[in-house]
């Protein structure tokens, strides 16, 4: 055993809202079919804010103290017996939900779906499983990814946004020269763009009340067109609200000149006026990916999708998309999503991470779009 | 040209709601690429119902005297000029939806969804075209299908709603060995049960409010699973509702001993407790079909559905799907969607056959399910 | 430990070309994730017969003594640590591919094509895994399947070449009303015809040089219809075998009224001839099949089939099927397969049985459709 | 009508193999439902060198003299009765395949293979129906697609062998992410590079027995890797192709390292050895588009296909894939494929044009890989 394997190493442990602890662990040596991986970068996600925020993400609670933290890459420090897949040394990116292989959607390659899932830094699992928020962990090495040599440790962080976004068009079964629109430009939108994009999309365009968002994905390329909503009151009643949701679509599609509505509109959201937006966005026959979450209970303009065969495509996570997002970062294709990263902070100052994605913008006002935490910055 | 193609022909008027004329009209020779078809059996659908009712069709307001019916058959009588693919003699089922095959749609495949259908017995275009409840009527000889043999008319007039469940199991890719339950067991929901099961679905179920349409679908063999919910007082609240729809779901999986959910689930009624239940009842990764119309805005379990990739797929009429109808009527895979057929009417009583299907029931109290009206009853 | 884990256990050993042995070996307790199986049944297949008559099967050559059967179901007799998905006295089908849940293909629910896969009964990797021709055997438990109370133990074992077309049917999306052509009518092909008609299929011919099978195919209401091509002396060059192909492929379509084509034509022989003639016999945008090996190296019309994009699909044992198959069986829509068992011997008779298999005849000039072999016979 | 409509316009038609007449011919108004467009720019291709080299293409022999072209643009210059979708004055490509809107194929999307289908410039029917090397000519105005601003001319006439590509792009189900293999580096296998990489490959990779069109693939960026396989003498036996077919495709994976072979191979030569490359140089489960005709019956290494799950997907033409594919020339994502028109003729050269294609180098030995026939040149 290398004698590094069981030197302490930091980790940083979230035991309720807003307390997050530095704790010295022991990092074992790997078992079986694990390998021991130096996590280099964390990219920090919506999910993650949420549990810092208010120890919860949804219906997922915390129930023991958790490390977050799934979008992440490192060096492979140390492999367990029977590990044949990476060597140490070798850079890698970490798939953070362990599937259990043996239920029916294990089998049949939907693994996102698979019904005993562990998945890093998320409470819905009871023991929790700990993220990617420490200096050194184990992990399943078939979830390890050899990195191309010409992809960062960010950008192989960011392959796990990405492989949701990847997911969600493999899922749509978006094709070449169609027309995506995406809802909402943060992290998740900018990327959905941008990989729309890589694809041939023949247009891309997205909106956010955000201006600042909307010119990242001007800037970038990763979107031609953009639009900001002005905004409004709420509005009292639901039958306000999907009056000016149409109202509001077929304003965008008039900016946009898309008179038809666009192929494709990823839903990156989660806001109900959005999801009623989307659905009237979208062209006779389109699809709708809804990846944003956010309003379990919506009220739909369901025969205005259903009347004109547009269909609500649900996407949780991914699956098998990690070979493809590796390989798009590796291409050149997705240059520019490295401009993403806006912040960084050293592991220690986590909870200032955390503070300044919930706020939004950084100490200039700056835009805040991925933040990585990670040991060398 | 014949000389009966002048005959004045009787045809069943709507002038207004509940206003129904017997007119005579003359029928002219067809034109180019039109066939002249003596219609045999006209079933009545549930928009036909709707305009005899209320002289509307949800957004669709009668702007001009209309001949209902569009499931229909009957025999060639003349062909105008460049007719090739039907002769004189010849018993065929006719097409109702005239599509432009010109539009995207119409050119990739997806006529349904034509930018300028015109539907016979529809006011949603203007002039409107009349529908089937006449004696004979011209039509495009390319919408004419013709019979197999072992076809009656009144089976063939049934491919208009089995084209609905035929492009509904296609939409959502229905594949031999699955699970399906079908939310509703009027004409539609029983053709959906008697469809699954003549392609090889593992199990069939449907639930109903009416406990005679279950007998029904359980002793013609369509379904081996039925389940009549125990009516219930309204919901007071959109969360209550909700959470009923939660629990009668659960109640449902119970009863058919499904805990997963269904692979498929058909929604034939377009109540939006049953659309909510739909959600449930999917297993993870299974599929709602949207068949039934009637909740313009529901309020929709939209995270149980996303999060669960249960994907909401529309089906608006159809595509494609007379060949394979008729094909699989006289394979006799089907056999027995022909008593569905419960009531007759001649022509002339077009009227009391509307007010038999809007009561639901017959003089004795007996079902009704299908009503065929035509000249020979 | 149960005492009768560690009984002696018969086992049919090949150790060369027609030399089988019986062997009364030690069944140990199955190892975690295991469990061990009393085998019931197993139905011989033709890859079974070549090992046993030439001691390799193709380019695989027996390099140890080797267990044949991979067509099977038992009783769980016991099972060992860390199996909760079966318990003792369960009746199940064994999966005999074992994946290895790591590669690629096995993470996208292609596991068939699993580039780690070691099969019972298979000399293809070494050290070879021995097959069930023998009383216990231990397995992955996650590889047996449940078998509902309806299914036989005999239905069971013919879940493994139903597993063949099942996966065929899907590699060539086979869907309702469509019509299908199976060339060869032995086990495979009558399977194929059984399936494709409780799927749905408006047609279903089949054509064999056999007109025994052809009459079984017939009188099972698997085909409806049937063809018996004569036999002529082998052509002489390439070119006149293709002629006749073409010709011959002319003729069947003549013969079924399909001068379109059929929509899929499943090739189950392996025979060049039939390669060829099933090019011919596909529609217009038709599909083939190639679920019969036989010919490595075949001149094919491939311009016949580019020209009219009939696509050459292959199709290499299956993948998630067992629990469809096993639903069909289930369902009664697959009734009449059973009578495919045309013979049964029990297991020190193996030997007698694959000589029959190879004669093609039993001892009265008897059809030999699947042979059956288990320790009650 | 326009007087110009009236006036006499030339037209280059063929009377046999090398026998090129310029003709002034009548272009009289358009009929219903066509519009008059006056041709801009004709790319060459290679079943044109055919017709014109030996007066035929394949078993489709010249019967009566025919003007050749259909990779083609223009203005409109007359519109007939009935013409919405364009107007005088609007550049647009021609879609050179007049499908009958009627037949199954045409229905179903499919109108490649549609029963009635009359091509410009093809012997196959008769009467023949002309092609684009004219200056004027009628044709139905629903297959004119408007091009968008930034699209020149002679881009939109590389739209047609672009558009072969995508009909095999979306018959292989090409996505993001994957490897591409294309066999042939002329003009349709230069367009599938480069649609390949602007759709998202991970790696694009080309041969061809010319290193000058490498150079050109490599240079415009289209493919990332290229070989130049070495001559070799003709094989003397079946056996001795097939074995060089798989040696030449080891050494090919190796040379691009990917010993795992492409997810996608587009065979665009036609050549047998090719073909039985492709087969092996496409990994487990992978496709191979066959878009080169030539080799009507080669010999096939049908069970590496086939137990390796490798489908042989046929291409014919196109359907529906001109929008996307002006989108994709007005994305930007192709850029540089307009440098594939190597030489420029004007309309009464066509002869000499012909000539130099057949020859394959200009007068300086310069590459041949797109010649543009037109008014103004």
């Amino acid at each position: 055993m290398s004698p590094s394997a069981l030197q302490l190493q930091p980790a940083i442990v979230l035991h309720g809202a807003k307390d997050l602890h530095t704790e010295q662990r022991t990092c074992w040596p790997p078992r079986e079919g694990q390998a021991q991986v130096a996590i280099m970068a964390t990219g920090l996600c919506g999910s993650d804010l949420h549990y810092y925020s208010h120890g919860r993400n949804g219906d997922f609670v915390l129930q023991a103290p958790l490390v977050l933290g799934h979008e992440a890459a490192g060096i492979v420090t140390a492999v367990g017996p029977g590990v044949t897949n990476v060597r140490v040394g070798q850079r890698v990116a970490l798939e953070c939900g362990v599937w259990c292989r043996k239920c029916r959607y294990c089998k049949d390659g939907r693994y996102n779906l698979c019904e005993n899932m562990r998945f890093c830094s998320s409470a819905k699992t009871f023991p929790h499983l700990d993220g990617t928020l420490q200096g050194r962990m184990n992990h399943p090495a078939e979830l390890l990814h050899i990195l191309p040599d010409s992809v960062s440790y960010e950008q192989a962080s960011l392959a796990e946004p990405l492989s949701v976004v990847l997911h969600a068009s493999r899922r749509v079964n978006f094709q070449k020269g169609q027309s995506v629109l995406v809802l909402g430009a943060g992290a998740v939108g900018l990327l959905a763009c941008a990989l729309s994009k890589a694809s041939g999309a023949s247009r891309v365009a997205t909106i956010d009340i955000d201006s600042a968002k909307l010119e990242f994905a001007k800037s970038s390329g990763f979107a031609q067109m953009t639009y900001c909503p002005p905004r409004q009151e709420r509005p009292k009643t639901s039958e306000e609200a999907l009056r000016r949701a149409k109202e509001g679509a077929a304003t965008l599609l008039d900016v946009f000149k898309m008179p038809e509505g666009f192929d494709v509109v990823m839903e990156c959201t989660g806001a109900e006026s959005c999801i009623q937006m989307a659905i009237h966005c979208a062209r006779l026959g389109g699809k709708v990916a809804l990846v944003g979450m956010g309003t379990p209970n919506p009220t739909l303009p369901l025969s205005a999708a259903a009347c004109r065969e547009v269909d609500l495509v649900g996407v949780f996570r991914y699956a098998n998309t990690y070979p493809a997002a590796l390989a798009l970062l590796a291409s050149g294709k997705l240059r520019g999503v490295e401009k993403m990263v806006t912040q960084r902070f050293p592991l220690e100052r986590t909870a200032q991470a955390f503070e300044m994605l919930a706020k939004g913008k950084d100490e200039k006002g700056g835009l805040v779009l991925k933040i990585m935490v990670g040991p060398t910055y």
